[in-house]
């Protein structure tokens, strides 16, 4: 039998959890954060088991792992060049066995050490569900992405293709797709690996950092695509006071993903890309495009506040209704 | 009937939550902690109902000045002289009211207002339990305080009175008290006041930097005691490989806490009693004691490592056992 939480206790189970830190890092209250002056981003994430993941299609060691990457997403996604760290706040039923919370911390560690960044600190309790809330520290580069910075006449630009983690999960958990048609495996292998071990998109941000045209100033909006691509979208838009209109045909889809208004559904509303989506002048979209060859154009950005529209008919597309509450 | 979390949908109660904020802090994925070049601390506290809060004896206003000390308490007891602001995960059940919500943000924002800081943002989710995990950062003093920095010879002091929340939450709940002796009614009233609305002891820790005697290096342990007296000065011992002697007569005690064992209990292992407890060397502890009158010295730090023992009799402390799993 595995020992479980209950039996370990509060301060046994710490001390297993401070392993994954550096040496001395638990034995403080807080965590020390920085000496540095360069300025620092902060971003909080909560993961609950039912509602963002579930024991059933997901290993341990992959939810720590994706709990990690949504918050270095976010970071990425506002022009965060370098992690610092994280703090984690775990919440499990006393009843969780250890090596759970051992194969989640080892994912956590994983996706420190391949994106940067240590374990600063944390707590945890016991509760009903397992649920983890992350706040993740980031050095800003030189351009701070924000979602209130889209303009009208930019281009709307995504650093990948979407939809793929929707339809990893429907793999993984069997489930009806858009249409039964026959996929490649390539895309398969690739749906199931962007669901189960999605990257934040530093690589891409670096890229735009390098091809800026130097005439433009360091402006640009920007958001990830956590909640879906026209959740981001529709966030972009909000904060910005501005609309859109969309491409159909250059929807960021898959290689070999299916060209059809079902499967469009899922591009736009899959979620858990964790792509950038970015606002950005014309020239510079041309020049990421051309640094960043998986990059895509799918749409504009124009004055006509909250509307998002079809570039073809003209219609509006649906709000995306991404919410975990309904 | 009141609008429900479920009804108003993930989007609308970002709004809202939005106004507890300065203008335009929710309207990005991260939020900018700072330019600035001070060394920052930062500190991640989870808050359980049925764990750490009940609605039946804590009004929901009161939870989030709570949570918000809790975290406030750990970034005093290791010098932090300035609140940055906090990011606030908030889960709840679709069913939640929104008033339920608005007054827990209330209660956040007080606390803020009279501490310093700002609400920087965060994230929100439906789970089966209403819960917080907050993090707090704050900018650091001249002295670091340490858990690990405890020294043999050093005297265990404490900012104020430890057992008081925990009379007052027995009060509350008209549940037992150690004895059924008949209390001042001043003791029961600061004792409800102590476990609805404590106070981080930044005070404190401001008299404890003014009154450093010169010849004396910034060096100092401290913790402090959320999860009581007898749990601190365990967390100081364990981290700085030192033991202690408590002295049974000069526990501190509030005016008219009654002198019997079964109330030593409560000031020891009461819990949630957010004062510093520091370990100083002797000439410090002297010159903080003539500045901050209702500090006490309790105790001294030994070279006994793990072994925490009373004046008297040379009893062995049981350990406090505190734990949120058991």
């Amino acid at each position: 039998m595995s020992i479980t939480l209950a039996e370990l206790g509060e301060t046994k189970l710490l001390e297993r959890l401070a392993r994954f830190a550096p040496p001395g890092q638990f034995s403080d209250d807080t965590a020390l954060l920085t000496h540095d002056s360069r300025a620092l981003l902060v971003n909080t994430d909560v993961m609950v088991e039912g509602v963002h993941f579930s024991d059933a299609t997901t290993a341990p060691a992959d939810v720590g792992w994706r709990a990690v990457v949504a918050n270095l997403s976010d970071l990425a996604a506002s022009g965060s060049v370098q992690v610092e760290g994280i703090t984690v706040g775990l919440v499990a039923p006393g009843t969780t066995p250890w090596w759970w919370v051992e194969e989640l911390y080892q994912g956590i560690s994983e996706a420190l050490e391949r994106f940067g960044g240590t374990l600063l600190g944390g707590d945890c309790s016991t509760g009903n569900q397992r649920l983890l809330s992350i706040s993740a520290f980031g050095r800003l580069g030189p351009l701070r992405l924000h979602r209130a910075l889209a303009r009208p006449g930019d281009l709307l630009m995504s650093s990948g293709p979407h939809g793929l983690s929707r339809l990893g999960l429907a793999i993984l958990q069997d489930t009806p797709r858009p249409s039964p048609l026959s996929l490649p495996p390539a895309l398969k292998e690739q749906a199931i690996r962007c669901h189960q071990r999605p990257w934040p998109r530093f690589d891409a941000l670096q890229t735009l950092l390098a091809c800026k045209p130097e005439q433009l100033p360091w402006r640009a909006g920007g958001t990830d695509s956590s909640d879906g691509l026209l959740a981001a979208v529709e966030s972009l838009c909000r904060s910005s006071g501005c609309g859109a209109v969309l491409h159909r045909d250059a929807l960021p889809r898959a290689d070999a993903w299916p060209y059809e208004e079902a499967w469009d559904r899922w591009c736009l509303n899959g979620g858990e890309d964790f792509e950038l989506v970015l606002s950005l002048p014309p020239e510079w979209a041309e020049s990421w495009t051309l640094h960043q060859p998986e990059s895509r154009c799918f749409g504009t950005i124009t004055t006509d506040k909250g509307r998002i529209i079809w570039n073809d008919d003209g219609a509006l597309l649906q709000p995306s209704g991404f919410s975990h509450y309904s």
